[in-house]
């Protein structure tokens, strides 16, 4: 180590593709352009006014600790909503409330791996698990997807070459972000029968378990948490399904006692998440049925005007998204890290401009995605329109 | 690793001396008995209507994510505040935002240690940095401070004799939790040259920097911190100044840049704090100084009355608490813990109960603090007689 500098393990964090362009937007911004933000997944869609109804009405004071396994009040409306998923065996300890989900994706790779060992991880993957991997000392180990299968699985024998004596675990998004893929029942088969023949953890990321179109039904982890009671772990979040990004809640789901345990010891150190946060989400059993209804709508509809715009620029390639509100489309650039930097410091179109999530920062494999960028629809379909034209302008004027 | 076991570094978290006895208290509560808190930290003086008014007033729809450093708003207020205790030198740039002071001692570990790597602490100490330093896979090397010196530090040798070139930083609380001793200036300069002779970080974590008495002046790592400007952070909390423990609200300060960059790449990963608490933290600004002074005024009231109260029980040993509002006291029994869990289990007077934390979770040295128990006063004078009172009672009556 050098005089005065951080540890090594600081400096192997590595920067955020989503986040990293932050400050050319800004610069924009000062500028006086307008930005279509098709860069992150964070809704336009409003929270339920019943949830911010509990803001205008709160009385507690002082805003005390909230209990370190999560507030009963939220534990109970989660339980119950597991309960009408159909998922009636999920008891109240069996679980722990975290401060977003990304909490969770730290925590679940502290309890499931030692330092150096390994997780598989199918590439392209949600950027942040890099992070949480580096801060748990944890190797993500990437079997990579492709766009022309819709970035769908591969077979048990592609990924069984990835398996060692480290894997400790199989980590899935579902439905994925960046891609938007959703698992078919066959895969998750087929990752639940490799858990089970290589003694791994399943850990299922369901953050947008909402969120699959075309009338198809989401297979979800919990489908199999009995048949896996020891290894089975879901990772869900608030944040997406009713527009709660910022009020930070997540919940860590599993049935094994060991980790259960342990995972409270973690969460009594670091004593508890947001109590007002906490309040704001016991309201999700009062959410009315067509708030989810219609949220589901909206983003299919989007997701359509998407898929059809982009479809229509030339050298711009992607599979229909299945689920989620993202996708990973290939552009007829040589990097599209580059590319999306121009747009902000560079491109205006009427003084607007778009601003996408460069793909290669959701690979862990060094060099894949560099003619790719992540799309979220986030955007209300006039914007996205709007955004998907500013895109297409900007691709005939960039040379690169 | 045993079949379905989860990771052993998992297991190695330590339980929470504060939180483990919870059950207990639970089950005591069922049957219908008071229980005073002199466990925890979780004031009872009310936050500022200012900031509960931010809740009352809220019109931000959908809940988004706020800026992963902290929102600017935030970020201002905090930094008014410090350069209004005369730190003009702090910068927006040396301020990450975290999730309570929780979240900032786990990254300020992360940031100054290679796993393996040593911190020295003086124990007694604050117990969850027991499970950061394991959730880090960092070493805590405690130097002992005793009772009968307030809890204030040895000299150079003593603390020298503990570094070896495996240590990073020295971490301080200051005033300490769980001690109530306050810094010396002379203490901080001992600190502040053994750093530099050694080329460690200081950690100071000034949570309970208000709150220091009998008219002495806080002396904080800010009057350092030019003087050591890559070597030294400042963790610091929203939770106790303002009452707002439940809203998760801590700030990181260092001038180091690689650090400050390297934290802003782990606070990516995990997106953003709250939104709603740091909009009502923002509000600091505008809270009246009447408050902290009539706050100040009030805990060290409340330790007046718990030290003569304490003082006057036979067997009862503590020094003046200094700042804060705990104190560490030695008790007339064998095993603090098994006491403590008899208070709740066995013990009523008036079918009431008191609840302290056993000291030992707050050394690292086994077998230390056996004898000893936290005392926080945060209850209102009334109900802190009253405990003081059950207390007294209760250990008349313990056979152990």
């Amino acid at each position: 180590m050098k005089k005065n500098n951080s540890s090594q393990r600081l400096l192997n964090v590595p920067p955020s593709p989503i986040r990293g362009l932050v400050p050319f937007a800004v610069a924009a911004k000062k500028q006086g352009v307008k930005i279509y933000h098709l860069n992150i997944g964070d809704p336009d869609i409003k929270t339920p006014e019943i949830m911010v109804d509990v803001l205008r009405k709160w009385s507690v004071n002082p805003i005390r600790y909230g209990q370190s396994r999560g507030e009963p009040v939220f534990i109970e409306a989660v339980k119950d909503y597991y309960h009408k998923l159909g998922h009636k065996f999920v008891k109240d300890d069996n679980i722990q409330v975290t401060s977003g989900g990304s909490e969770g994706i730290s925590i679940a790779m502290f309890a499931t791996c030692e330092p150096g060992d390994e997780i598989i991880v199918f590439e392209p993957f949600y950027t942040n698990y890099n992070s949480y991997a580096t801060v748990n000392g944890v190797k993500l180990i990437p079997v990579r997807t492709f766009e022309d299968t819709g970035f769908h699985l591969p077979g048990a024998k592609v990924i069984e070459k990835k398996i060692s004596r480290k894997t400790k675990a199989i980590l899935i998004t579902n439905p994925n972000n960046p891609t938007g893929t959703v698992l078919t029942k066959k895969e998750m088969e087929l990752i639940v029968s490799l858990a089970k023949k290589h003694n791994l953890y399943v850990i299922s990321d369901e953050t947008y378990r909402e969120y699959v179109y075309d009338g198809k039904k989401h297979v979800s982890l919990f489908d199999y948490m009995q048949k896996l009671p020891e290894r089975a772990i879901v990772l869900d979040s608030m944040s997406k399904r009713y527009s709660l990004c910022g009020a930070r809640l997540g919940m860590f789901v599993s049935l094994n006692k060991e980790i259960m345990e342990g995972v409270l010891r973690i969460a009594q150190g670091r004593l508890s998440v947001g109590l007002i946060d906490q309040y704001m989400g016991a309201k999700l059993a009062e959410v009315e049925g067509s708030y989810l209804k219609n949220v589901h709508k909206e983003y299919q509809k989007r997701r359509d005007i998407l898929y059809q715009g982009l479809k229509k620029i030339p050298g711009v390639y992607l599979e229909k998204p299945e689920g989620a509100f993202y996708t990973v489309v290939k552009l007829p650039v040589k990097d599209s890290g580059k590319f999306c930097q121009w747009l902000l410091t560079s491109f205006r179109y009427k003084n607007e401009t778009v601003m996408l999530a460069p793909a290669a920062g959701f690979y862990a494999t060094s060099g894949l995605g560099k003619n790719e960028a992540r799309i979220a629809y986030v955007l209300n379909t006039k914007d996205l329109e709007k955004a998907i034209e500013i895109l297409r302008r900007a691709l005939i004027e960039y040379k690169g």
